[in-house]
């Protein structure tokens, strides 16, 4: 089974992401919007069981942490992603290298925190949605005390198996 | 904002659940294959961690429920909607009966623990369905050791705020 750990932020950041994804992200119905810390990866559902207890160790090991979302950016020239961007700080970076220390990882990219609201676009689709986001304002600050580990079904959507809170038993 | 408690199968179940509600579930995307523990109920987000402390304190004070799926069923002719039937068991009911003590509830059905797998069917589908399912052989057994209180986004989708293990501090 594919499984990945993300963050799900307040229903007001998701509403507003998913008015973008409506049109622009064909993962839309597969998953809500959502901040990546550790991408798929491959376990058994025997492995799961303590996998989930060494995130709840990590989760338990963290404070709450703030997110500041600042701007729309995109991944181009590397791909036709557009996202909402998080601004990067000391302990989400520690978040996502504690998580990914811990388990096998086929990670190759950089941890970019973002909330992706358009993806597969094609070029021309691509510079004119983004065109006319990145001079947008956006700005939200918020706690986020929670993280969620997730296991995607054969349909490519994704259920959650555990939440873990930060900083609590 | 409207929150609900559910149980989610295993991917195993999930994804039998959703070969059928592709095709006849109209809130195929919204939600993955579940069980409702509690029907949608409104709660501020404040008013939310309250509830969700008690959910918790519920859930602690059970062991693992064993679920039973024995064949399709359907609520004709109250509506058009046909389900895995998830045999009733006392630890259910209990479980389900607990939730609803807790909380002020508009829940105007007896409990019927199902999966819903097609809605919204008109007269003549539900019946060319149900007929050829009806007589299909369905046997489903396993140990549920967690339940997720959920939140729905605007588009109607819904979120999950926090997992709770059955049993278990």
């Amino acid at each position: 089974m594919k499984f990945g750990v993300v963050i799900f932020p307040s229903k007001k950041i998701q509403d507003f992401a998913n008015s973008f994804r409506k049109r622009y992200d064909s993962n839309y119905a597969l998953i809500p919007p959502h901040i990546t810390l550790r991408s798929a990866f491959t376990a058994t559902e025997e492995e799961i069981r303590d996998i989930a207890q060494k995130i709840g160790e990590i989760a338990r090991s963290f404070e709450p942490v703030t997110i500041n979302i600042t701007k729309f950016s995109s991944f181009t020239p590397v791909n036709n992603v557009i996202y909402l961007k998080v601004e990067p700080s000391e302990k989400l970076e520690k978040l996502h290298t504690e998580l990914k220390l811990n388990f096998e990882s086929d990670q190759e990219y950089n941890f970019v925190p973002h909330i992706t609201i358009g993806q597969k676009l094609s070029d021309d689709e691509h510079s004119d949605v983004f065109g006319s986001l990145r001079m947008d304002k956006v700005s939200f600050t918020e706690s986020v005390d929670r993280i969620h580990l997730l296991y995607q079904l054969e349909n490519g959507s994704w259920t959650v198996y555990e939440t873990f809170r930060l900083g609590k038993e």
